[in-house]
């Protein structure tokens, strides 16, 4: 089984359905035509199929190597594919031109993104991270930061990482401690021990950039006395080469449950070089706009992972052959039917497709508005566009990485014991995507940025555009008969949202807990209406495709996973509303003793 | 944080509940009086707690080590466990005195296994099979066989194993190969390669019992060709000794997901001497006869590594200091609060609870339904409690592991970034229960013995019985005000789980793939049903206790916990139901190629 990259899928979305074209004069998309895009594409696929898929199950079971110079191995094969990837300048799809970086928007770098992360995601969260590093430095930093550390990171020559997490903070980023201390050269010098740092040490870039959360001496407490500083492992000598070893060391690296090829490292700084990033105390919101990018890429985690899982899954089912199809043998000169026949088997399949191709969709619908807040020429547009993508973030991160978990899993089963064994992808890819439920904020985080900032922002403007959208599908359509199950499907989701928006208007205020106590419920539920949404354009996109004469499968196909979602995925919307508007009371009746 | 064993609930269940001491004349059941019972769950607890407990971690990390001789070694520590297990006599607290074990009916002895899950999968599979193996002797072997097999199986001082799957034949067995060859001595010679048989090769006990389905020569191909031999790994010698070693040889072991304590052995018999169990070609039907209490068993494991899990979850949830509670500060002494008072956490808690408490109530009722089906005295008692027990056995094996994978997931969330670490035990829980919803059938094949046999078994006197036995519930608590959320939400969930029963009555006949495409589903609704059930009577009892005075907080707790599972769980069945009755036909319209 090799993964195959879903190249149709992404030029239906982008040409068909979103129908980029009509974006082509503005900064970003004119860089390239569709056809160059086809061509970008294709290669993507070539370099994730062909270079990184093959170093994955590689990956996972020799892991990262921690010696005790503080130096960090990566696996055989990754130091060359990562110089391959250089070589190729994948890094810099999405980075400015200005700083050597191919200028496109995040949209049409996504196909590299979920390909590459459904080839090898342990490797792929070096450039992902790199490029995190990258997005900090183009917003916050001085011009003379942005001169020399742009071009390194955007060709991947230089690696970057985030140094947030300390062990007693997570979440709680008010918590922490590290400390920065002011040099009269202006430097700062920094002193603090942080955990979980993804690509923090390793053997494939010739110096690693580290982005660090700190604390200046004598700033507020809490949230508001953070800083954002650059700490480079190698301090740049005069001509910008990696110069003298800065004092920050990697101390070990974590043993988890997947993503092995990811050096997860504890990180130690000890009065290590540090410059400022923007200015003081204003570390986290610096840290946030880069925050909202990684969510929606681990969103994309979620589908890549359940993606190359649903192959595999796929090629297992046409492969085995156990028991005889219930309508009769459909196989009947070999011993046994191949287990895709079982109505059980194609249900997981079903099932998988329509999450994966709906949340394909939103996903790209979602990085459409974060480009066009930023590129758009008309300020309404860009507004509107901003309030989507902020909107729909904590939704795309949460809700597809809850179903890619679903997807993997149940790839997993339809390998049967096979699954369970190391000797077939299904477990690692299970294993790797369950970290994209916890990291860039836990699923349970995303659901509370939704109900407690998300939705009430700028007094609910965002959800209400969101309804209105769906409205002004709903109505135009309306009389459109091969559209029916799709516009029905839709106007139920959408109504059933706005019911449980408005239980969370009236009883979250009143009760935060009540709040909380909704917020899975409600992620999923908007999740779900997204998803209804992405499925009826889908849907009326292939219906003009096929009345004006298209015959290709490809889109008949499409209409039967998109009523297939409407009517056994769809279906739970009633129950996470029925949830959500119980309330928090016999949620939160024990005493933390009776637990 | 060690596991603690859950006594309480156990004795609740057994004495409050199901009311254990109703039965006490019959046989098994006579062997230990409530008071005996209580100690012996003490102590099964303590074992649990202290000696394997404490070689669960070890046993994922070092995992079975396979030598070039065959010989397999266990991680350190598990052979002196072992030795301890034996000698506490706890593998013979289900087998019968005659062959020196306790007599307990499998009711009486649920507890000791659940706790030795809990605390130790991987370890408590060794005996776990070798019941399995002591079992299918029981039944079917000749007096010779049981006088000489069942006292060492019994003790531990042999352990056992089932040896079904081939590389070519997992679920289908009609498929199997491995043949058997008759000698003159009334032995049998047995070649084939046998793979996943867990505890096929280890140190711990000084012989091997492997149960073997094999296919004499010439005998009918398909499943009705297929018999069960005995095959020692040492042949007993005149003094049923261990003797001459037997040509069966462990030729590796299986890299797993999870249960990496336990040795998934590659099994080759080579010529191996075995003899036959029972008669010719019947090998399947005995098997089954085993089978039927493994998948009870298996639905153990998904409460047992749920339980352990939820454990931890709650002793992390109330140690993490992480954020404020929505309402104002609950630690206002201490930098931030436990993050067991947000809402989210205490969701995916209560809901752990929720089901693991009402699972574990199903299990006793389902449990002793099977134990009644053999030693009640009254042959309509005795046919009642068959049916339910047949009825309900694919639903405890298919529901019980989908949720106890759920319970273990949530509880890895709850854990944050430290829940993907090795470091925390909860990524050892979601990888070893992982494989509960494969052996044994795939919940897969448990939906459909359930839909597609147990539920026209006899005209589906077993489902009439059920719904008779809720709707007397109903009927007899219909006037009972305190009692009310439970007697509705038990009315709704049977309404439905009647619903989905007739369209499957009247849709599985016309296209068996309405009964595949529905059968999932179908488990889903009978298990939130039976818990449903469950947690009615649950309810009951604890209003009986308090209205009688009892003030413990462990009675009134149930309750919340109960009507939370009415609030936030049981709305699922309605999702269930609405997407079993759609059918089959979008759901098998893709042509195979289209995948």
């Amino acid at each position: 089984m090799t993964y195959q990259p879903p190249v149709r899928d992404f030029v239906f979305l982008m040409k068909d359905v979103l129908k980029l074209e009509q974006y082509s004069s503005l900064k970003g998309f004119s860089e390239a035509s569709m056809d160059v895009l086809e061509q970008i594409i294709e290669e993507a696929g070539k370099f994730s199929a062909e270079v990184l898929a093959p170093l994955n199950a590689v990956g996972d079971k020799e892991g990262c190597t921690w010696h005790p110079d503080h130096s960090v191995t990566t696996p055989k094969g990754f130091k060359e594919a990562y110089a391959q990837l250089v070589a190729g300048g994948w890094p810099g799809l999405g980075a400015e031109i200005a700083y050597g970086g191919q200028g496109l928007p995040y949209t049409l770098s996504l196909p590299f993104s979920e390909m590459s992360s459904s080839a090898n995601m342990a490797f792929s969260m070096y450039p992902g991270l790199t490029h995190g590093a990258y997005s900090a430095i183009l917003n916050g930093g001085s011009e003379a930061q942005k001169d020399l550390y742009l071009p390194r990171l955007a060709s991947g020559e230089w690696g970057g990482t985030m140094n947030l997490t300390e062990p007693h903070c997570g979440t709680d980023l008010g918590l922490l401690r590290t400390k920065a201390v002011p040099q009269a050269d202006g430097s700062y010098r920094i002193t603090g021990q942080k955990i979980w740092i993804s690509g923090g040490e390793h053997d494939m870039a010739e110096n690693i950039v580290h982005l660090v959360l700190a604390r200046i001496e004598g700033a507020p407490a809490g949230t508001r006395g953070i800083s954002l500083f650059i700490v480079p492992k190698f301090l740049p000598d005069a001509d910008n080469k990696p110069g003298a070893r800065n004092s920050v060391y990697c101390d070990g690296l974590e043993e988890k449950m997947g993503i092995h090829g990811n050096a997860t490292c504890v990180i130690r700084h000890e009065e290590s070089q540090g410059w400022l990033v923007g200015e003081e105390n204003r570390g986290l919101s610096l840290m946030f706009v880069m925050m909202n990018e990684a969510r929606v890429g681990v969103g994309l985690q979620g589908i890549a992972q359940g993606e190359a899982a649903y192959q595999a899954a796929v090629s297992f089912a046409k492969d085995r052959l156990q028991g005889r199809s219930l309508t009769g043998p459909k196989n009947p000169e070999g011993p046994a039917d191949p287990i895709i026949v079982h109505p059980d088997v194609r249900r997981m399949l079903m099932t998988s497709r329509a999450l994966l191709e709906g949340g394909r969709a939103f996903l790209f619908w979602v990085a459409l508005n974060g480009d066009l807040a930023h590129v758009h020429t008309n300020p309404d547009e860009r507004q509107k566009a901003h309030d989507i993508a902020a909107l729909m973030t904590p939704v795309v991160k949460g809700y597809l990485t809850d179903k890619g978990l679903q997807v993997c899993s149940d790839a997993l089963q339809i390998h049967g014991g096979s699954g369970f064994t190391e000797h077939f992808p299904a477990s690692q890819y299970m294993r790797d995507v369950r970290i994209a439920l916890i990291y860039e904020g836990t699923n349970g985080v995303q659901a509370l940025d939704l109900v407690g900032r998300k939705l009430a922002a700028d007094g609910g403007r965002a959800v209400m555009a969101f309804f209105a959208e769906m409205d002004g599908f709903i109505d135009a359509h309306a009389a459109d008969d091969d559209l029916k199950p799709f516009v029905e499907g839709l106007a139920s989701a959408k109504a059933q949202l706005q019911e449980g928006t408005m239980w969370l208007m009236q009883n979250g205020l009143m009760n935060p807990d009540n709040a909380g106590a909704a917020s899975t419920d409600y992620m999923h539920l908007f999740g779900l209406t997204a998803l209804t949404y992405m499925w009826a354009r889908m849907a009326k996109t292939v219906q003009d495709k096929i009345a004006a004469g298209e015959t290709d499968p490809f889109y008949a196909n499409k209409l039967v996973v998109g009523r297939f979602f409407l009517q056994r995925v769809l279906p739970d919307a009633a129950a996470h509303l029925t949830k959500l508007t119980s309330g928090s009371d016999l949620m939160m009746a024990l005493p933390a003793e009776a637990f």
